[in-house]
């Protein structure tokens, strides 16, 4: 969502919150205690990922869609998606920040707090491999991940994996088609402030934030 | 998408897959393996539920749109989509349909056939109690759940909760509030064809296609 904003040229002031213990506020505003939540200078809240994307490209997207193209160029946009923030998330993203850093920040013992769990997170690497590849399959055949155009379906996936790659664990000279695709996206002035995040008492790995890596 | 493909006045001939083993032509359709895939006269395959109720809304939707209103008021309707098709779903309909149903037809020993959790299944059943009372809260104060027209959020719920009421799972005697909303879009002429459904070895309870139940 942050990066859709900054392709759509809105700032949007950021708040904390921790998903794993969901404030009062967010809970108000988004009953299922989720983020993202979107709120309107006027008040008005949007709820969810499901229904922020679309939100922002009926609202934002009229000179620059993130959704771009005809009917059915705009369902593989929706289908990209939904593979990196569904497939993509419970596949490798979960079990890998799960183990490797949510659990450190779990306040709660017995609420997940512990050591982390190496399998279920090398269970989640291997499956980074497999989504790199077909990631490098669309790429080699589009200009951007669903088409000729850059979407939201990049943006997932970008977020996605620099979440993994901050973590130091993508082995990119395995993956040079990926890696070709990732440099683009990268290289976009909207990718700057995720670059610039950090985890603390996490450092990132050295060639994070290097456009050339 | 069945019901939705009803109230946009669409008729589609219905293929067969068993999401725990997905055929080769739905992997092909969809490399996700997952139903569903719509298919066009013209061969043009749309995959996935997120892409497709966007897809048929902007493709059927034009007079009769099931997601109706303003950017907000649609927000709303994505919202509650969410909520059944990714919350419910996780929450009940998965660990319900797991344990009671889909464990008798998975094929392969060890990949998940065995005896049904019973502890998974209730605690699929206690969740339902505060979503039916969340559905509750929602119907008393709005004409239909996302506001005053009937929206895929109506559909969307009511699928879930058409699986979980054929087991017979249901006290609607609880719930009276639910029940009455739930009548009114069970008197619709798209939900005949799910009525009419049945699964091979699981009979449906008694009152499930009663409209006066």
């Amino acid at each position: 969502m942050r990066l859709a904003l900054a392709e759509y040229g809105v700032a949007a002031t950021l708040i904390e919150e921790r998903p794993w213990q969901p404030s009062d506020d967010l809970i108000d505003l988004n009953p299922a205690g989720l983020s993202p939540v979107y709120v309107e200078d006027n008040g008005a809240a949007v709820a969810g990922a499901e229904a922020l994307t679309e939100y922002l490209e009926e609202t934002l997207g009229g000179d620059r869609p993130l959704i771009p193209g005809n009917a059915l160029a705009r369902a593989e946009v929706r289908r990209l998606v939904a593979w990196f923030d569904i497939k993509f998330y419970a596949e490798v993203t979960e079990p890998v920040l799960t183990e490797k850093v949510i659990r450190r920040f779990v306040a709660a013992p017995g609420n997940g707090r512990g050591s982390p769990d190496m399998q279920r997170m090398r269970a989640g690497l291997q499956m980074l491999k497999p989504h790199l590849d077909y990631l490098a399959y669309l790429a080699e055949q589009r200009s951007w991940l669903a088409g000729s155009e850059l979407s939201l379906a990049d943006l997932a996936a970008a977020a996605h994996i620099s979440a993994i790659d901050y973590l130091g664990e993508i082995n990119w000279a395995d993956h040079p088609v990926a890696q070709t695709w990732y440099s683009r996206i990268k290289s976009r002035p909207s990718f700057r402030v995720l670059l610039a995040d950090t985890i603390p008492g996490v450092a990132p790995a050295a060639h994070y934030a290097e456009l050339d890596f």
